[in-house]
């Protein structure tokens, strides 16, 4: 099936293709009352939109926001909230030798094989543009929860990481790659400029951390805080893994290494460590929710990758037009977005039971 | 909310308390007409059962499962099957001791935040013991996609891990850990033995493939087959991360290194490589679908950690009692159980839309 | 699909067929912290049970509940709540003509035709059997609403009906029909007992109301609180209508004789008539809730029908064995437990969006 | 919660307010490779919209469809449909009255009480308005049953039924208010054009029936397609009941006449009679399925009501501005598009389960 919402009880349904009129997103289940225009919205837009410098693809897009309901004199009235935003620069002629030959890492055989057709034009409803419907719902969600804050950063590019010695928060929006270590972002300018250069691509690993998230959040057992989170993070566009806390790392730790001790602090419970990544048993603990998220290269290359047609003739693909040369860049306020999608949803459902 | 039910069209809702005087899950949406009895549920139970080694918990429990509903004459007749498993070896006495204080690395905290109670006896609710559960429920599903393998193995244990040059799937019965490799088997009879001893505890890396899925399967946007199927794994209890193919090494590999080329077979597309594991776009290509999960150690060990109480005052809690020293082992079959639920799910699903 | 579970955060699943060895319902998302035992649900189970009076089928059934899971120390712990009643009066050969023809009214051939096999011993999945469940989950779900209380009764019978004038709300429990119209009782009596000698059956009203419903619950658009109800009380056996206050009479009035005025109360707003039935744009208005449910007669009667075999062939089928003449009697306690389980899911519901 | 999405694995989430920008509906789940433009939608719109004569509301509104996503060269792909109808004719002047003072029989008190607020511009979601994305979402889901036929009529108004000895289902199309009955339609305009005249209002009752529906179509047990009809049609503005087949008149029948007897037919079984309306255990039988709505007649009148204002003062209400006197006769092609939903939805469900 085609499956296009998300959430329990904040649900984010989206639609659109990379080449149609427009894409949007219905928001049902938001809490009436909340103060809510396009100004909320558009800043998160605008950080994950293409083209705003060499770094991503120069695919030229305002992704102005309009919201055509939902809100009444600048607050949400409770009933669903319909975020559109035109497509402007469709330029379907990059796009028309893809048409018969498949991508190689894209999902147009994928699609085909599941449709019996597809719309080829910049990949249609598998184009990462479908993640600006997700920022501008996540734009919403975080209004849900104001309590919380979410930063997501890029940690590794190209198997090249940050030093944790220089994480700097005020850092992040200091360069084109969300990078939180000015050494590293410097790095990363030559990195990935010349993988564009070279019509190459890179993967890229994204953290987030969402601090001050209630302890309590999340329903046992199938829908886990965690296991919402890795499915949230699984569906964006070329991810490939996710950790929760420790995650892989905790695989190789002893139980004693693992462990996260707990001390009575002045206001309720502290942790000494967090190896868990403020979840446990799919609740959160009142500790940092942190996730890290893996992105690969960008399938989209200069360098001819052996394919077939539509017709099964073995062929070559190479892909030129607008490509970001590294994914993961454009994504981390996507990583945002469905990192406040799923708590502002839990805590939703935690209050529906829980009161 | 708690949320017990896992599944879009064929879904498992199960119930049940490690200490409570049973356990179960009721299938739903089944297709008719398929031998089932209780022969094909029990041995992938007796696979998962505890107590059958020095490497697993001591808790004897012959983990036998009834069908309560939804066969007639030996067939599934589409309505839902109910599944009981009774719970026959409840030391309660082991436990007593951590009504009041909380367990770290546990979700007795969590429970006790969210809830404001908990059945504290084995972890109630959160007790890895509900995974049996869904090894039962894992076992219809098998029978819902006869034409799938689903194969899943230990690769790792405490940073140990297999060789890939030593694979030998028909190694992985022969001995307690799933192991593909019998040379890594023999290392990991010390290794898990010392931890054991020790009253300490590993982590592992459990790695599942399913081969002979359908290009086609699979449900963009939102309820892709990795992130289903990523969602399955976080869920399961110690799980703290999960990779669709390269996973995280997608992320340091470029984009020419990363292509899985595409060459016209004799019957129909054939890959070159697989380092998608078998999903694009959310959707499954016709290769293998792979994926690893990471198992962190397991919490309950007896060194003392820093805790506190339900009042909040400080104390030091050791975990005695019977436990896995490595609870990744026995989650090698639930891994394949979420594995095939999944995939029946999207089975399903896909001829609903697709016919 | 099947589709065996009911409701969107408080969610009931249940299983089990008529000659099964059980049936029972899964519970889930009950707010934590309930005093909950068998002795609270046992009650609404003995007065749905068969075998109680010569009104009803002789099927002799103890209809004993027990909770397996969910419960601590005699609270609900927010976990999945299982129950399980035994099936003990499988008089399985009173059935047994009826594997090869299909019973005129009943859901054998349509089962046939879906599933292409069936139980046919008491209907199977098809049997009101399956409503016991429901009741149990619905005692379950009046622990979740204290605020409200829910009345339903027989308002006629065979086309006899109640006279209001005559309405006397302690009479319901003093005869065998729900009925809270003395004078109606007597007659039915006769009425009741012609039908069940001369083998025939009898439809019935029931009418349900639930009082002190807060204003506020409910869910627009497409889970409004009357969509909700009428999909509650149109899935239960033999339920072929369903009226929200003056329902098809209303349709016969004109606006001026429809509309319900509202005054200024000590206490908040106070409506002057209830023609809505207490909802409006499918939200509770804090009016009583109002249904009314039509039970066709008892399908299953002693004068030869036509029907055909499962080969195609003519034959006629008359069904002998144990049968309610009045359906409608049992279920009122039935549409008390459908109206209980929607108006839970719809606290909750509320509590989540609107805190 | 707000829950504005309707279907299983066919969904339909609608958005927009009476007096917004636009309103719109999301189809997801539709089947690929189906012919479908615009023009396939708007022919069902106009029979749905304002203004085409003086038996319905004056606004006047074109109602023109854009679809936005989800269409390729002509043909569904298989993901989202988005479909969007501007509004035009928006006199917000005419509903600045009712800010602050609650129209009875309205739902303006019951948003009010639910979300603390709310958009008053012509009932803003809970307009009637809405249904227009019901309307053009039900003709997407006409096209993945191109095996049935459905058809709705007006059968009453203001308590005038049509008699069955005239019907004539090409008369439907011949008068303003979808009767089937030339005798009844005369004597309508007589009735609802001195209702329009005298600002009162009128109640009706519409019937619809779906033919060639295969047998086998429903989901036992809480998603019978009569539970689903029942939901899909309680739902639609004004309704207050819904009856399958016989209805409130099968609860008069006895056994005897209630039986539908089944006989060997060349193409199957066959039934004599239809009592069951095409559904029995929530299954459809392969008889025509058949649906009663009763809607009540339109709240706003001229004649005034007692009323309180948000502040709690008493008042009364007289509704001027543009309405229906009998709303319904547009609710008609409503009733049409809801039971197209619903009967795509379980084609695909079937398929799912049972391939």
């Amino acid at each position: 099936m085609s499956w296009n919402t998300f959430g329990r009880v904040l649900r984010m349904t989206t639609w659109g293709e990379s080449h149609g009129p427009a894409l949007g997103a219905v928001v049902d289940g938001c809490p009436p009352g909340l103060a809510l225009s396009e100004t909320d919205v558009q800043p998160f837009l605008d950080a994950r939109k293409p083209g705003q410098n060499k770094f991503t693809t120069q695919r030229q897009e305002a992704d102005l926001v309009r919201i055509l309901s939902g809100t009444f004199e600048g607050k949400t009235t409770g009933t669903p909230i319909s975020l559109m935003i035109e497509n402007t620069d469709q330029r379907s002629k990059d796009y028309s030798e893809i048409a018969q030959a498949y991508r190689p890492g894209h999902a147009d055989y994928a699609y085909d094989a599941k449709y019996g057709l597809r719309d080829y034009r910049g990949g249609g409803r598998s184009s990462a543009r479908e993640t600006a419907a997700r920022v501008a719902a996540g734009a919403v969600a975080r209004l849900v929860i104001p309590e919380v804050n979410i930063v997501a950063y890029v940690a590794e590019i190209g198997g090249d990481a940050i030093d944790p010695a220089d994480f700097d928060a005020n850092e992040i929006g200091n360069n084109p790659f969300w990078c939180p270590d000015a050494k590293a972002a410097a790095r990363w300018e030559g990195l990935v400029d010349e993988a564009r250069k070279a019509g190459s691509s890179l993967g890229a690993v994204v953290e987030c951390v969402a601090t001050r998230v209630p302890a309590g959040w999340g329903a046992p057992i199938y829908a886990k805080l965690d296991a919402d989170l890795a499915a949230a993070m699984m569906g964006i566009n070329a991810v490939k893994g996710i950790e929760i806390g420790d995650g892989f790392g905790a695989a190789r730790l002893s139980g004693e290494q693992n462990a996260d001790p707990m001390r009575a602090g002045a206001d309720g419970p502290e942790f000494t460590a967090n190896h868990a990544g403020g979840i446990a048993g799919g609740i959160s603990t009142g500790q940092p929710v942190v996730c890290r998220v893996a992105f690969k290269p960008t399938s989209s290359i200069l360098t001819p990758v052996d394919s077939i047609t539509r017709d099964g003739a073995n062929t070559q693909v190479r892909t030129k037009g607008r490509h970001d040369p590294c994914v993961g860049i454009r994504g981390t306020p996507v990583v945002e977005a469905m990192m406040a999608l799923v708590l502002a949803d839990h805590k939703l459902l935690h209050r529906a039971q829980c009161g």
